[in-house]
């Protein structure tokens, strides 16, 4: 691992709270871009939207706003803003309309480099189903169709694995972007109101501390008076589990320094990654082979 | 996962966050007792000592203390003590003398249903050697051998799995216990003033929203003359991440109601062990074989 981590650098991570987010989807892209710029000035050199920025989130929207990639207005947005600004964006999450005549719609994630070039595109793999009876019920399922790779994208700073919100539950991502030497795990999300406060940022903390790497969260803002009531809460973990930067519901945009001497020195002073026993439990990063920004199923 | 923890029942827990440990094994052992015996007549069913309850914890006490289970005064109390209060005894750890010749030194755990039966033997897996610049080093492969194998205690309210303190930081013994069916990971341990404020509470909530499982940490009291520091603060964790109970340094008993229900509810509501996407990354719990309180080894 150290070998990987040699060849990263620091960089400065904006994560952009989103707000505003209305039915008009060319208002969103516009505003969307104004707040990447924003980050660019302020010397980002990585900016992140949240899950689901150019629509509004919920199961009756996905059909209405997907698009193909090919001929998508928010990539296209995306692109020219990265290129512009001379920032890597992590795009939040966009509805997709497969391009394969089969209708399925999903979750995804675009990556660009400063070029303007798609770098990684990652579907959301985990579908948000859950019920807690009286708080909150909600079934991605019922519209989307989730992803079957893993994504690790390639930087100037080095590797960054992503996932989408609910892919935060599940651990496999962050111990396989970390031992395939990701610096950091980075998840455009929107828990609400109910699993916000139990669970975002105990998780962040969790996949931190258990992988040595930075962790953030990017949420949308909270917007009263929509049918989804985001959590908000923003956040950036550094390696040892340590929130470096968080904020309440509203929108904003908060930044953190990335630095990797943060992670050699935790991997060093705790050295988890000589410590394992895959000679007792196996190796789970050894299952799923990660190619050119996406993984391939496993055998 | 419904049918194991269909068989599993309520039960209450108590960690003893023992004090007073002294130079004189036989001293601490006979406190040992005496505290047993006092969860034990405030209604505890599983009763949970610290790390190196018998002993002082450092390298060079180690081989000092070490006792082969077959002839040790710690096997014999924590035996005759869990018949005498009729509990399920995890009899936190002491230093384990090979019986092979070999003069291998485990940090081992035994385990005792209220018959007085040994039902399990945990040898910690993951040898505590951190070394944090200015603040604690500590080496315990100096004078220790690592376990090679994961332990499931078979109990009359459901398994429980075990691991101890350094073990907790790798979260595949906590997912391959409850992928296999424990209702509750419980680590003695003895974190310290620095590594404890930092991810003592983290890890134990971690490992309990990943797994969606209860999780306990039974730590020593501080003693402020012991060349280490433990961190005290046991904890118990419900099956949602959240805090059940928890104290400060000094010695005491805390207690919890484990109800199986509890983890019912959070995996009907949030469903992940229905949700897990084993077609692109690998279950770790298949790695590994555990039968009759040990693991064997993977192929």
């Amino acid at each position: 691992m150290s070998s990987v981590l040699a060849t990263c650098s620091p960089f400065k991570l904006a994560l952009v709270q989103l707000g505003n987010v209305t039915h008009d989807m060319h208002a969103n892209l516009e505003h969307a871009r104004t707040m990447i710029l924003v980050a660019a000035s302020r010397g980002a050199d990585v900016v992140v939207l949240p899950e689901c920025f150019n629509s509004p989130y919920g199961t009756s929207y996905f059909p209405q706003y997907a698009e193909p990639l090919s001929t998508s207005a928010s990539v296209k947005m995306l692109s020219e803003t990265a290129k512009e600004a001379n920032v890597y964006i992590i795009g939040g999450s966009i509805p997709e309309l497969a391009e394969d005549g089969s209708g399925a719609i999903y979750n995804t994630l675009t990556a660009y480099n400063p070029g303007g070039s798609i770098i990684g595109t990652h579907r959301k793999v985990h579908l948000f189903d859950i019920d807690v009876p009286g708080k909150i019920c909600f079934k991605e399922s019922e519209t989307l169709t989730g992803g079957s790779w893993l994504t690790h994208i390639d930087t100037r700073y080095g590797k960054i694995g992503v996932g989408i919100c609910y892919d935060m539950r599940f651990p496999e991502m962050a111990m396989i972007a970390a031992r395939k030497g990701c610096m950091a795990m980075i998840y455009p999300g929107a828990f609400n109101t109910t699993t916000g406060p139990m669970h975002w940022e105990l998780l962040q903390r969790a996949r931190a501390v258990d992988n040595q790497i930075f962790v953030a969260a990017c949420s949308p803002a909270r917007d009263p008076d929509a049918s989804y009531q985001a959590w908000g809460h923003s956040t950036i973990v550094g390696p040892s589990g340590n929130v470096l930067q968080t904020c309440e519901e509203n929108e904003t945009i908060i930044y953190a320094h990335i630095d990797p001497e943060e992670i050699k020195t935790i991997r060093t002073n705790i050295p988890l990654y000589e410590q394992r026993r895959f000679d007792i439990y196996g190796d789970v990063s050894k299952t799923v082979d990660i190619k050119e920004g996406k993984g391939f199923k496993r055998e």
